[in-house]
């Protein structure tokens, strides 16, 4: 098979050989009875239950092209979708991507999105096993992520319980200082930059913390505060943020300080680290990477609220796609 | 809980509102241990392997408003990913959606949409357990389907063998023609018409041809030849189709004299009824529903080829999205 350039047009390749390059490049592996180039792709688990999660990204509202390459964007896909999977304490096992693609996206820029979402893949031992390939006005990009248990319960958002230590793993405000910075046309500091179009998300915790007996637990994707606040409200609890137990990052501190920002703000709500947030039962020895930064308490008479040092901050409410 | 008006904007209502209300008309279903609004369902299985098939629709492109209801449009989206599981041999179990949708958007569209989704799962005992919205510019949906193969083998598209006969279940040419008359101005006769917006795809066909031993399987959605190109091409084969065979059924051979169109074009390069095509040994007791209208073959010199009576048909390739 000869190589495809890469500046052609995808229109000018088509769709058959296009996803004959996919498959040539992802390739198979461990676990993947059935892989790209079939109906559906199957795929091995330990027991006889699979975790799945889905997301949607479009271009100039969830990336932009001048922003990030496209190695960035297929990272930043398959973390998004893996770090849900995390989340529930499932071990992501495999992705599934739907990409939407105007005729005359140049098919290098196809390939590094590929190639990106493989490796964020591998680098939690996932694999992606299947995809869909249509034309559209602009870049949109579906991500479904499967995910095994490996015998563990699934951790759900609505287990808090009064009394419980709220902790979180991975980082908090990278990514929301890098997309505050290029946003007002900074590309430095590069650490944050980067942070914000490629994240880290710290898969490992969550399926540690569902092993420690985690109550309730997600990945921070709307912001700390606004997410605390799906917690509070599938559990009927209010939970209390200490802001001085609240990590602030050097490379967020500085960044703050250089360019008069609020550290706390970027910390509290700022989204796409994909930290992982979780609530333990007070005598829980914390898996490594945790840090308590509150406590969960009954509601009061207004219902599940989050509060920072008993304060509510609606300033700090996450964002809402439609808004 | 207030009802929320149909004819809001998803903009007035918000990201979270619109996600309760998904939860809150699709619920709970057997099989689903986590459902809507975690980070990631979990669906149980009958055996520790699982069957993803994902699909990606884009307003203009795979529909129109102004032909398909959003109820249709539903249906369609769900019968196309169950079809591609169907056609692995797996018993499809539940479906999670991401929607991208201007924010003018009807609410009442979307909750209309959501009900021809849980609709045409429902009609093969599988549910939507979980969804992802974005706004964008026009609508596009992606939906991924699991399926449970619950002990059978899948059956792939390599696996032809020559001396198999080519058998296929289900409509063939009645959505390519409802889609031929929808694009000349017409919306009659009603019954190609509705079989273009809701594909009845013969899900149990895919199960009982795999419990049959079928050696090669898929659905059609490209078109005949070009999906039995795909078997030709995977199996490493040819394939000859006996034009005498092959079902035309009355309404579109009806059409056709009507419209003075080429009934057996719209049958052998007509998409979207998500007919299932198998090969079976040529011995075989063939399930309920299947027609046998070809044979496979050695492929000769050139390699392998879909021939109508041993002859090529170029003029009849099927649907290419980016050309």
């Amino acid at each position: 098979m000869s190589e495809i350039s890469r500046t052609a047009a995808v229109s000018e390749v088509g769709e058959h050989v296009l996803i004959g390059e996919l498959q040539r490049r992802i390739g198979e592996a461990p676990g993947v009875i059935v892989g790209i180039g079939d109906d559906a792709a199957v795929v091995g688990l330990s027991e006889p239950t699979v975790a799945v999660s889905t997301d949607v990204l479009v271009q100039d509202r969830h990336f932009r092209l001048n922003w990030s390459s496209a190695n960035d964007i297929g990272h930043r896909v398959a973390g998004a979708n893996l770090a849900d999977i995390a989340a529930m304490g499932a071990m992501p096992t495999s992705l599934v991507v739907g990409l939407v693609l105007p005729p005359t996206t140049q098919v290098g820029w196809v390939l590094d999105f590929l190639d990106g979402l493989a490796q964020e893949c591998e680098s939690i031992g996932a694999a992606v096993v299947g995809g869909d390939l249509a034309a559209g006005d602009t870049i949109m990009i579906s991500a479904t992520a499967l995910g095994d248990l490996q015998g563990r319960e699934p951790v759900r958002r609505n287990g808090a319980q009064p009394a419980d230590v709220v902790a979180i793993a991975g980082r908090l405000g990278w990514a929301g200082a890098g997309l505050s910075l290029l946003s007002r046309g900074f590309t430095s500091p590069r650490v944050l930059v980067e942070a914000h179009r490629v994240p880290k998300p710290p898969y490992l915790a969550g399926i540690h913390a569902a092993s420690a007996g985690a109550h309730a637990m997600l990945d921070v994707s709307d912001g700390l505060l606004t997410d605390l606040g799906h917690i509070a409200a599938a559990s009927g609890v209010s939970i209390d943020i200490e802001a001085a137990a609240v990590p602030i990052d050097d490379p967020v501190r500085d960044a703050a300080s250089a360019f008069n920002a609020d550290a706390l703000a970027w910390v509290l709500a700022g989204g796409d680290d994909h930290a992982i947030a979780a609530t333990f039962a007070p005598d829980t020895q914390l898996p490594p990477g945790f840090t308590v930064i509150g406590r969960v308490h009954e509601p009061d008479g207004d219902g599940p609220t989050v509060t920072v040092d008993s304060v509510a901050r609606p300033d700090l409410r996450g964002f809402d796609h439609f808004r």
